[in-house]
């Protein structure tokens, strides 16, 4: 059990943004979300998951929608408070904590908004280890956890509560109303129990994200590198350097799709790397080379600070560093690659483990 | 209190179709359900609007789609039994007795079918006194009656409870979700009490859909002119006898829309009827005339039997009589008008009503 403050969730926004590969949203108007309940209510008690009882019922806060909506519809937090006492007054049980569904910009700080306002603690633990577009894209979805009853809130006052045969029809079904409702909505989906998170979650999400965060802010002070010690601190590969040529995106059936190119500088400058994304990286290769394929994680980085870039704001002639960072096991797994493997998203590729793709370069 | 059986059922669904105005769906499924679970179940009481008591809760039962994708795929019963039981276990309070939502093929017959199958009586009353597409296009609604919480319920025995700020809402969330869960879907909605049915609804009006019903098939037997007699039934008007000479039709956003193209015969000789609709008939019109617009009722009969053909049924070459009805006073009040007149459905005509339109062309 630790209280987590100002400039943790200043270092955890960092971290979650880069785990989040370009997508789950602005990390600043999550931040901002944060920031200002705490200032209000008081810092935030975060969990290990192993504090949290067997029997506890644990419920994610997350919004769902394109980022590029949400930037023009900041929830006000109230869409979120009344998810959760809608789901509590379904299930006629009291919500004991929360805890992020995924990595990512405002994924990751919307819990600690509804933390504070509640009074609820956040489990250190979340359902990705990354970030992911779609709502069945998470462990506990492997691991057979409903995400229903599953509730739906928008800014307005309108809210559904949604029972479904199986996850992938809480997508469709949640998705389309959520574009009837303005673009995002506030969730409360995949109740759980204490057991089912501890089973199912990925652990420590929130230290590792804090620790990129206070890697990244100290990297200057230190005199040392950052990219080189967030590579350090995530266990990743760096892929690509180079200069942001050519971006693309658009707002198509609720999610921001697009691809990046990038011209090579120094060992990388006879090439071109092309990022594709659907709200997140998903794939990154060269005309030569594949670099890295979802579930890895594709993290484009500043290449002077270090700091995360999201899909939104990457820039014609931004330099960056493109990361590759090995996903959790549980994606590398026949349902995790069925799940949110390449061939989901149409790229007609077989996901390779970038490690192994690294590796190939270095021995080519 | 009446016992409803076999011959009633075909009556009704007789009857309905015309009210339902081109739309309402497809009278034989919905006879068809209702038949079946009478032979299975037994017949069905009705009760007159004032035996309910003022405390009772009663709920509408109703599907919600486009009637060319119901023909597809016909509902089982499951789902209308489902949205029931989840609407009683969300409001914890058995439900009284059910009703119509409006006159059509399938919404007249749906009540009957559930009734059977719960044991539950049918109240004699609606909430349109014809068929209209959108769920906010009720009488419940121009006096304030709340559409939720509204359960729509899929085959596959997905649900959604909705609470929304107001009708419209329900109305495009579930719409969304409805075209999601494969374009036709179980409603438990407007829930009300007694009370609010006796302010709100329409009285009587499966009585009068059984003696349009009688009245068309007695008619031969009796020999008198099938389509006087219904005119004289429902207090209605001849508008125009053609030939279909063209139709035009598609589905889209989840509505039939289309228009059908009349060649005048006899003293209509030198006109051409266009009858355009969206699910149910809405504006009738020559070159020179306006002839009927929502929401006053246009019903298409055949020219020879004096059935009523749906949107679906109208075929190139058919004989058909056009009639017009005046509809109920609730919808010519200033609310009614902006919710079903024809603005509201993009036609750029002032409503008249059609005893007026009649007139005029009278005195022409």
């Amino acid at each position: 059990m630790r209280e987590i403050g100002k400039q943790e969730i200043e270092d955890i926004a960092v971290g979650a943004a880069l785990l989040g590969t370009g997508g789950g949203g602005d990390p600043y108007i999550g931040k901002l979300m944060a920031l200002q309940a705490i200032e209000e209510h008081g810092p935030v008690t975060v969990l290990d998951l192993d504090e949290v009882p067997d029997d506890a019922l644990v419920v994610p806060s997350s919004m769902m929608g394109a980022p590029t909506v949400m930037l023009e519809k900041i929830p006000s937090g109230e869409e979120a408070i009344e998810a959760f006492q809608k789901l509590e007054e379904y299930l006629g049980k009291k919500i004991y904590a929360t805890f992020p569904i995924e990595a990512g910009g405002v994924n990751s700080m919307l819990p600690f908004a509804l933390a504070a306002r509640l009074g609820l603690p956040v489990i250190d633990a979340d359902g990705m280890g990354r970030a992911f577009p779609e709502l069945q894209m998470v462990t506990f979805y492997l691991d057979g956890i409903s995400a229903t009853p599953a509730v739906i809130a928008d800014e307005k006052g309108n809210t559904a509560v949604l029972s479904t045969i199986d996850n992938v029809w809480t997508e469709r079904i949640a998705r389309a109303a959520t574009i009837q409702m303005g673009g995002s909505v506030m969730n409360a989906m995949y109740s759980m129990t204490g057991k089912n998170l501890k089973e199912s979650g990925i652990r420590n999400i929130l230290k590792l994200e804090e620790e990129i965060g206070r890697t990244i802010r100290l990297a200057k002070a230190n005199n040392v590198n950052a990219i080189q010690e967030v590579l350090k601190t995530v266990g990743g590969f760096e892929l690509f350097r180079g200069k942001v040529t050519d971006i693309n995106r658009k707002t198509e059936t609720g999610f921001a799709r697009g691809v990046a190119t990038f011209e090579g500088v120094g060992e990388y400058k006879n090439e071109t790397l092309q990022l594709r994304f659907q709200n997140e990286h998903l794939l990154a290769q060269t005309e030569k080379r594949l670099l890295c394929v979802t579930p890895d994680l594709i993290a484009v980085l500043d290449a002077e600070t270090g700091l995360p870039i999201t899909t939104e704001g990457i820039r014609y002639g931004s330099r960056c560093v493109v990361i590759g960072i090995p996903c959790h096991p549980k994606w590398r797994t026949e349902k995790g690659i069925e799940t949110v493997g390449p061939k989901y998203f149409g790229y007609d590729v077989d996901y390779i483990p970038v490690e192994e793709l690294v590796h190939k370069e270095v021995t080519k």
